[in-house]
């Protein structure tokens, strides 16, 4: 019998406590032992909750029960959780994360603590929500060198977007009902801003490439100046318009960012809708791969923790190895990327030809109906850097980016 | 240093020897130590390849080193391979697979053997090529009871499938250029009648099932019946045709199938194309996800067999729990099933009629251009029993089952 303890029982704490409630024979089964809830601590009560007899307020009451084999921290956060999360590891206990800000900011400080010990800490729930990408990542595509990840991994912002796109809304009014439906928090920073996908690309690419991505040095740029007028065009274009996480390596420098792209219709993420999320993972051996599902969720989060609670308890008293060190991973700059880009200028007397000089194409003016005063078009694939100059040249309203992520049949 | 040997320098043979090499720092990296090819063991000599001072014809050199760790079975088939899997595992050497037909045949008893040595054999390249499935599956994916697995894997019949679709050519034909251009067996029979899906399936539904699927019991269908007005009826409803192989669990019963499916374009194995792989697996508490890459070729196979090697060396002694018993899995009938069909019936006098008094419907006939003598229509979803007495009663051309797994967004 595995007994554990979890740490916080708001939604995915509560999704951790029904999972291994609802599967408990399978996962007896796959875990080789029966795994039982000993402790939730939070700081309310539970009255009248069957769950009210496992409550603590007090973290010693699990740090000091040698019963107590994994704990699940689901708290959030970069504080307490911390803290606890350092603790439970110095004693000997496997640690089960969701909370990407913490594996962002301390894993492979946590990571190190785990493998001196000879445990576990564990985090396949901080990104992808119930879709497995850590570990393949961590254990499968071990063989290849990770050239390129790039990813919808943000359910509120795909939600918000998706609906832009199928109804015309505007964003303002769609973020709140995103608000209203429980897929946006009160404060909705994180998410269109795009804060969440840029630490969960910097947890994937330090794994893919065995150093640390200081998140902050991650060009990240969110949605929130997403209008839409830019689906008009899109819709025009048959293209659509996602936030990607993206890092990948060129010239043997790692580059990294986080911002809304244009999608053609064949690119590998352009169906990913609503609060999926979708992951593409290029390796130098496999070529293209591609994982999908469910990217939040009380349930999916629940269940990639699950998982990681049955692989803490298949692995007691062994380390399964992660190539994660605390050696920082210097990003190369981001003018250097090549991209395409979909430009917006000002439809004034000569505009057109100042857009011909500065970007030497007979460039094809978009118009979309009911939009007066603009015309769009898009441009060659050129470098961020040759792109800043020339776009100073026009009567620039906005520009957005082209990913041209395609897979190979 | 990790030693390893090759049973095998064929395609996956040679893929293995040259993703080793290639990857060499990366992968001594996540192993933890370098790996080596000491041995790789072949009925032919490479006389000026390098490879050849590493060529023995005998497998007891192999077997009586004690430097060789890990043991790479690429043979295929389950004659020698059989038998020299199982004395590597007796020796206590950890073997890495990309044979399908032995993992399905004898995948319990050689994994209980692992176990008992407290080494592994491992098989991730048995499926999905590429694709991390395998691994996901047993090690991620361990908190959530399977419902369903369906995907495409077999790359032959998706190329084959794929070009007869798009460019609206005859089956033989298309076979014929795929095996000119080695996408396809000069006897093609595995691939194109549906036995090697069929193995495939019978090893994902056994992982996840945690008992044995006799690929045998497995009711498969190939697709050498799919024609090109199949593919005219399909463009014309906007629907593919895709060779699935699926296994789900329905009121507590598993079943499992591989035939030709039509798909509707919101299907999310609809854009799985050429020789590309998609898995698409249901938990009970993750939801659906969906794998997706390239499902055959040296590199990407090459890739999950190294992906392998180098989980086997990181677990030297430590046996990583597969949960796959000798224990049979009982199939249910899938004449219990319920499915929508396409259906071609001959156009003669009073078959409208026929087909309404069969069918129950006001059927509206589908004709295509070009194509005399018959029409075709689309029943509701009824039971398979149903279906087999009902187009007794019509005059049957040919029936194609439709799929309609869909992912919650």
């Amino acid at each position: 019998m595995a007994k554990i303890a979890v740490l916080g029982y708001g939604t995915v704490g509560s999704g951790v406590v029904e999972v291994l409630e609802r599967n408990a024979d399978s996962i007896k089964n796959r875990a080789g032992e029966p795994v039982e809830v000993k402790y939730v601590l939070d700081l309310r009560d539970f009255p009248g909750d069957p769950i009210q007899e496992k409550i603590t307020h007090d973290f010693n009451d699990i740090l000091n029960d040698p019963e107590v084999d994994v704990v699940v921290e689901v708290m959030g956060g970069t504080g307490a959780a911390y803290t606890f999360t350092k603790s439970a590891l110095e004693a000997g206990k496997s640690v089960c994360t969701s909370n990407k800000a913490l594996v962002a900011a301390h894993g492979a400080e946590l990571m190190a603590l785990a493998r001196e010990k000879n445990i576990n800490y564990m985090f396949e729930a901080s990104v992808g929500g119930g879709i497995p990408v850590i570990r393949p990542i961590n254990e499968s595509l071990t063989a290849d060198k990770i050239l390129q990840i790039t990813g919808i991994m943000n359910g509120t912002t795909n939600y918000i977007l998706t609906k832009m796109r199928r109804e015309g809304t505007h964003y303002e009014e769609t973020l709140k009902e995103a608000q209203a439906l429980g897929y946006a928090e009160r404060d909705p920073s994180a998410d269109v801003d795009g804060w969440d996908a840029c630490r969960k690309i910097a947890i994937l690419t330090s794994l893919a490439q065995g150093g640390t991505v200081d998140f902050n040095d991650i060009q990240t740029e969110g949605i929130s100046d997403i209008t839409y007028v830019d689906f008009k065009y899109a819709n025009k274009l048959g293209v659509t318009i996602k936030l990607l996480a993206t890092s990948k390596v060129v010239n043997d420098k790692v580059y990294a960012y986080t911002a809304p792209f244009m999608l053609e219709s064949d690119h590998p993420l352009y169906n990913v809708n609503g609060v999926l999320n979708g992951i593409y993972v290029n390796g130098n051996m496999v070529g293209d791969t591609m994982f999908f599902g469910p990217g939040a969720g009380k349930l999916p989060t629940a269940s990639a923790v699950c998982g990681d609670i049955v692989e803490a308890v298949k692995n007691k008293d062994h380390n399964v190895i992660v190539v994660w060190e605390d050696k920082k991973v210097e990003l190369g700059d981001n003018k250097d990327l090549a991209f395409k880009y979909f430009v917006r200028v000002k439809d004034e007397e000569g505009e057109a030809k100042k857009v011909r000089d500065a970007f030497g194409l007979d460039v094809q003016p978009i118009r979309v109906q009911d939009v007066e005063g603009e015309f769009a078009f898009v441009t060659e694939e050129m470098a961020e850097s040759d792109f800043v100059i020339k776009s100073k040249l026009v009567d620039l309203i906005k520009s957005i980016r082209f990913d041209d992520t395609a897979m190979v049949e």
